[in-house]
Formats: structure tokens, C-alpha cells, sequence
């Protein structure tokens, strides 16, 4: 396998945790990675090798004008990787926009998407996860797209996780077909034909709910890019704010700390479940290569686990998959 | 104080639990009550007086056309009753839309409010509750409309949870004034035109974020009925996924379970809070009457939040605060 390319400038934390990820994924799991970035900032490589570039898109930079204009950037020259065959994939926790329109520029899209369109597991409990998507690509949407989201992500939850024929509902509020917003309803009248989910092998099921996305009752779930990114920020809040206050309960008083410690180990298992950094990253889906966007906080252990991701995407040969069910639509 | 007129053929539960709530209403706060519905079907009524109402909408049944022609249901009764001064508010568990429909229909709009919006408390840990709407009324909305809503929350956040200067934020997913969809972009630029926070004493914040919702960082969030309504149904999931994980982490082995039985009384608390029977139901704002719509599945203690809700709002004159606000706008 060709190696996987990691933005070791990009995110919160680099170079450090990005490199020390990397690491771990190459020594650890086996998998081959080449580091992108400035070679004089990064320090324990190890074995990596690296591949220059001068500069750094900022976390805050607007996107499409860096990557216009920054062409030694380490975004840019991870992509360029890929499209050139020196490396499989390519992973970032840096600028998710930035990410994006380096992939797009440099990859191409795939024949027959119009857009592509970011990816995100939400962990099930004693499932395997729902894949949401649109999560934040495309801020507004024509209702074709969501059909063609509907076809990748079925690809994607059967490259991913496994699940043969994935159930695919599109996010509104209502179940009955009448309900949403006119774009939904658009959305829903396209996704009943049933040609898309007979061609790419998906189960329609028609609306789900905000109530829906973290039970075991579907496997994708279509949405436009603006609703998918409040509805995935609005769980990472629940989230957070849940398990806050669960802190708060069990230091009521000395014998429910005591009780807390004796739930440690259930409770660290709960929580790494539901934390961002264990699902390995939302994939960009529908450019010409697998792409990989972590968290812009990651830790070692988030890009160890998107490097994971980005390798069992390789092997899973899911970008020819995705070119193959789109060229049929 | 005029009684407050509850619906009791409405929601899942009904009329055990709405006329159980609503004899808690009155017997143990002292609030005056007074049911609506089918005399002959309504048992354990005590003191309380009923309103007679022939007909019932079901839960499923079309909003619009069920209230033009059921003039004789609880519904339609109930909000005849706020109209005709003979209640001071009113309170369903039923049909949501039918609930909307008939106080819009009977009560009528605020003069200067273009469309009824549905405001709904969200927990907050430690915190007064963040008021998110529209939650549901419009699930497609006008940018100006959003600017209504903005006024409105401010009034509500005061009335009913005593704060001051309510901090105002759109929802969008980006914290930057240029992130978000063009709608949302358009509710950006009204919105930061200084007069309506002047006007209405709230402070506007921008833009904030699916995972600020339930942070003390905003106390009101302005969005359209149709992300609004995702949100919070997704926050609804989020929480019963998140409590489900914790009962089987707790059921982990003996030495767990005895340290959950040890949290009980802690993690019991902190259920409630969560719970969308403590916030007391969603308030529809912008109608010339209090009316609140209170969860399907309403326990009587939902209905006695709820209907403790309409009487606080009733004495704190929150539709008087909401005409003023809207005739100078």
C-alpha cells in the first residue's frame, strides 16, 4: 500500500500530537505514513520520511484563497500526493475548509457527483454507528445532491462498517412523507424513486427525526450541510454538557465520589465511546481519493485512529466503489 | 386570575394524566383550572369544572382542516375560552399543529408579528435554561421573521426566567459573520442592526453554534422552524442514547450496580433536569393569548409544569411585553 499522507502543520496541536499519531499508526498498526509539513519544525519523526512544504494554512484562513494561493502549503502538497500517486490518502485535522477545496482542486471530483460531501459516524450504543451526511460541505443544496449523498454514503456505511444493505433516511421533522421544509420535500420526492437505492444496493426508509440519529433504526442519513453541521455540533454539545454533569453528580458527597470511582473503568468506556477523537475523523466523500478530516483539536490517538480509517478506505478500495455507483446513476 | 383552560382530551396519555396534572394544578399551587372535553369520558375530576367539547383531534390528524371543521373539539373550546375571556390561557398535550392552529385562528396574532413562533427551554446545567426557537411553528421562515423571533425570545427569556438583558444568538455553523447558509446570512445582517436589541433591552451576540445550545454562553436562539425543530429533537435523542449508556454501564457488574444504587438519588436528579417533562412545555409566542404546548407523551406532572408555566406567564403579563415590543418594532 502506498503510504498515507498526514498534514503534520495542520490542527490545534501540531506538529506534536500529529506526528506522535502518525508514529504510533506507522510502528503500532503497520501502516505506511509520509508526514507533510516543514521538515525543521518536526521533531521526533522516527523512520517517517517527509515530504516539504513551506507553508501552513492558518486555522482561521479563508479557504479557497489559500489554497489558490498557498501552492507550497502542507494541505496542498499532501493532495497533490495523492493525485500523483506518492501516497493513498491523505489526513488533516488543520482548516476543514481549506481540507475540502484542496482535495477537490488537486483530486477532481468523482465523474457523475456534483459536490462532495463530508461524512460523520455518530456512535449507536451497541451499534454500529450512523453515517450522517451532508455534515458541513455545502451550506445550502439542490435536492439532487442529497440523492447522490444518499448513494455515497450507502458505500460508505458498507465499505466502513460492514452493513450489506445500509437503510438510508433523509433528516426532517416529521416521519410522514408531507412533513419539512420545501427543500426536504423536494428532497423526499427524488430519494422515493427507487432507482438510486436499487442501483447502489441502500433500503429507503423514508424521513427520520433528530430523535433518530443515535438509535439503531438507520445506518445513513441525508441532510443538507447546514442542518448536518447543527445537528452533529448540537450532540458533541449534549455530549459534553451530559457527561459534565454526570461529573457533578457523583461529587455530590464522599460516598457517591466513592461509588464514582468504583464506575471509573464503565465510565471512561462510556465516554471514549461517544468522544470524537475514537470514530476516526469524517471522511470528505466524492474527490478522487480518500480524505480524512480530523477534529482540529485531535490528540496522537485521534489521528492514530483517522489513519486507521484512511488505510482500511484504501484497502476497501471505497473511492472506486463510489465511482463505480455513481457512473451507473 | 382567570383559570387556565386545559385541554383534556390531548396527548397520549389523555385524560388520565392531563386531569390528574391539572387536579395537582389546582390542589396543591392553587392555581385555577378548568378542564375541556367530553364531560361523560372525563372521571376524577374533583372540583374542577369542565367546559364541554364534542369532538377530539386526533394526534395524526391534518392541523388546518381539523380545525375549520371540528368547531366543537377540546382544542378549538380551549382556545375560544382565552378569546372569550373566560380562561386566562391554555394549555395541550395534543396535536401540535391543531394546538398552533387554533390559538392563531381563535386567539389571533400580535399586531406587528408575522408569524407565531414555538419557543422551547433548554436545560442548561447550573444555569437558567437557553430558550431555542422557532422549535417547530415555521418550517420555513422569512429572514425578517427571524428578527421577530429574536424580539420575542428576549421578552420570554425576561418574563420567565428573569433575565435582564437577554445575550441573543443565531444559530449557524461558524461563529464568523460570514458563515452559514444565505439565509442564514441574510438573518445575519438584520439582525445586526442595533435597533430591534435596542428596543426589546436584549444584547446581540452573533452568530453561535449547535454545541453552544446548552452552555451558559447565549440565553436565546433564533433559527427557522425547521433547524430548530432537528436541533431539539436531536438533543432529545442524544440525551435518552447517553442515559440508556449509562444504565448499562452501571449494570456492568455487582460492584457497579451497587455504586449506581449509591448515585441513585444523584443521577435520579439529574434525569429530571434533562427530562422535557420538568421545563414545563414549549410556549407559542406571538399569539394574543398565553398557550402552551406541552410534550405527546405529558405525564401529570408534565401538565402540572405546563400548566404552572401558563399561570406564570399569565401573571407576569407576558403577552402585554410582547405587544408592546412588537408595536415599536
Amino acid at each position: 500500500m502506498l503510504p498515507v499522507a498526514v498534514d503534520a502543520m495542520g490542527g490545534d496541536r501540531a506538529p506534536g500530537e500529529i506526528v506522535a499519531g502518525a508514529r504510533r499508526a506507522s510502528e503500532e498498526l503497520g501502516i505506511p505514513v509520509v508526514l507533510v509539513g516543514r521538515p525543521d519544525e518536526l521533531t521526533n519523526t522516527g523512520d517517517l520520511e517527509v515530504i516539504p512544504a513551506s507553508e501552513v494554512i492558518a486555522m482561521d484562513a479563508e479557504p479557497g484563497a489559500s489554497v489558490r494561493r498557498m501552492k507550497d502549503s502542507s494541505l496542498v502538497r499532501a493532495a497533490e500526493a495523492v493525485r500523483d500517486g506518492k501516497a493513498s490518502a491523505m489526513v488533516s485535522a488543520g482548516n476543514t475548509g481549506a481540507t475540502m477545496a484542496s482535495a477537490l482542486l488537486r483530486m477532481g471530483r468523482i465523474k457523475g457527483i456534483s459536490r462532495p460531501a463530508i461524512a460523520t459516524p455518530i456512535p449507536v450504543p451497541g451499534h454500529t454507528p450512523t453515517t450522517l451526511l451532508d455534515a458541513g460541505a455545502n451550506a445550502e443544496c439542490r435536492p439532487d445532491w442529497l440523492v447522490e449523498f444518499a448513494g455515497m454514503g450507502t458505500v460508505y456505511a458498507r465499505d466502513r462498517f460492514g452493513i450489506e444493505k445500509p437503510r438510508v433516511g433523509l433528516l426532517s421533522i416529521g416521519e410522514e412523507a408531507g412533513k419539512g421544509s420545501p427543500f426536504v420535500k423536494s428532497c423526499f420526492k427524488l430519494l422515493s424513486e427507487p432507482e438510486w437505492a436499487d442501483n447502489v444496493g441502500a433500503e429507503w426508509i423514508g424521513n427520520v427525526e433528530g430523535r433518530d440519529v443515535m438509535t439503531p433504526d438507520v445506518d445513513v442519513i441525508v441532510t443538507d450541510g447546514f442542518t448536518g453541521n447543527v445537528t452533529l455540533k448540537t450532540l458533541e454539545g449534549a455530549m459534553k454538557s451530559l457527561i459534565g454533569r454526570l461529573l457533578v453528580a457523583i461529587d455530590t458527597d464522599d460516598s457517591t465520589r466513592e461509588a464514582g470511582t468504583v464506575l471509573g473503568p464503565a465510565l471512561d468506556s462510556m465516554v471514549s465511546e461517544f468522544h470524537p477523537d475514537t470514530t476516526g475523523g469524517a471522511m470528505l466523500l466524492g474527490v478522487r481519493g480518500v480524505c480524512v478530516i480530523s477534529h482540529g483539536s485531535s490528540s496522537s490517538t485521534a489521528m492514530l485512529n483517522a489513519i486507521q480509517v484512511a488505510s482500511e478506505m484504501v484497502n476497501a478500495e471505497m473511492v472506486d466503489h463510489l465511482a463505480t455507483a455513481a457512473a451507473v446513476d
